[in-house]
């Protein structure tokens, strides 16, 4: 199968059947979150994994109650984005670069006062570029998944203040964003599952400037 | 080469080399950002697919100096979201359902009822939630063009109102939100070509909850 494909054969499922999926699938479905773009660099988000039964359920229960994949998934990941961007984290990532890439000093010196940019950002305005960021590695995420052949399903329907205080987010100065759900879908209790897909059609999405 | 590989072989390319990428190669790109999944299936979004060189150098030049990929790059992608949300969209969307989906009618009343929600929110609302979904398709065109072994960058450093000027987007009801370059990068002239990929650690960007 190619990508195309396999991205037909994925869709929202609405209801998985609990099965565990396979370590290393979620492994390298992980990895391409890890490997994701994002603005400068910065990654400026966290990914709860969370493939506890109870959290699965008190999640359910208190922030998502409309959404029966959460307790029924084999993964839920939970991406959260930092409310605020701080002279820590900065430091922390040039650290990360000067111990990967061994770049010339004024090449640093001018990254680092472009970064520094973000600290006159308002908060509200580094959460939603944050945000973005996330969802670019979620995209990824759920390519990956249905490269590995594995059932998954991204979250949006959820209380996130609810979610935050589960989780104690506000104190690790991170925001819920979104979910993915990544499992196995049950065919028989999912209504969807044999649903053909609805998207717009090329002509429709795209605008071509030849 | 399996997904990872790719993923780690792709990087931000700086500067392209303006030899065209093979149109099937495009056509793949493209149909997994349209495959890609979106918040109750709208795809609130327009994706502008532009090949035509004076063009990508009018971009350049009027809303995005600093990002030299985009005139030597074989195709660039402005992903814009729509600025608010219309009866006649949900309309559009509602005869796409019934033309590809045989639903019961209640089904369908009920999910007009939830879609309909969305007009009562503001617009600022509506375009933040659209961009979210523009970034979903983006994550997904991404991978798709490692997969498909071509270079390709996701670009946010821009001047929207510029764009969105040169494109009349906000006589279509939409807003610029980022770019995708698609190409084939320049070994030599590209300095990100070379170095090695910065990312957190896998310790640092997943917390587990087991």
């Amino acid at each position: 199968m190619n990508l195309t494909d396999k991205l037909n054969r994925r869709y929202a499922s609405k209801m998985m059947n609990s099965l565990p999926v396979d370590d290393q699938k979620v492994e390298n479905i992980l990895e391409a979150i890890r490997l994701a773009p994002t603005s400068l660099g910065l990654q400026p988000f966290t990914v709860f994994v969370v493939k506890n039964q109870d959290m699965k359920e008190e999640i359910f229960r208190t922030a998502a109650s409309g959404q029966p994949q959460i307790p029924t998934c084999s993964h839920l990941l939970v991406f959260a984005a930092n409310r605020s961007i701080t002279t820590e984290m900065l430091d922390e990532y040039f650290e990360l670069i000067n111990n990967t890439r061994n770049l010339p000093k004024e090449k640093v010196v001018t990254y680092r006062q472009l970064m520094d940019g973000l600290l006159n950002r308002s908060n509200e305005a580094n959460f939603t570029w944050a945000a973005h960021q996330v969802y670019i590695a979620l995209g990824f995420g759920l390519v990956a998944a249905a490269t590995e052949g594995v059932d998954s399903v991204p979250i949006e329907g959820f209380n996130p203040k609810a979610l935050d205080d589960l989780l104690q987010l506000e104190e690790k100065n991170l925001g819920s964003v979104c979910l993915m759900a990544i499992g196995n879908r049950d065919e028989e209790k999912d209504y969807n599952a044999k649903l053909p897909k609805v998207r717009k059609s090329k002509e429709k999405l795209f605008t071509e400037i030849n």
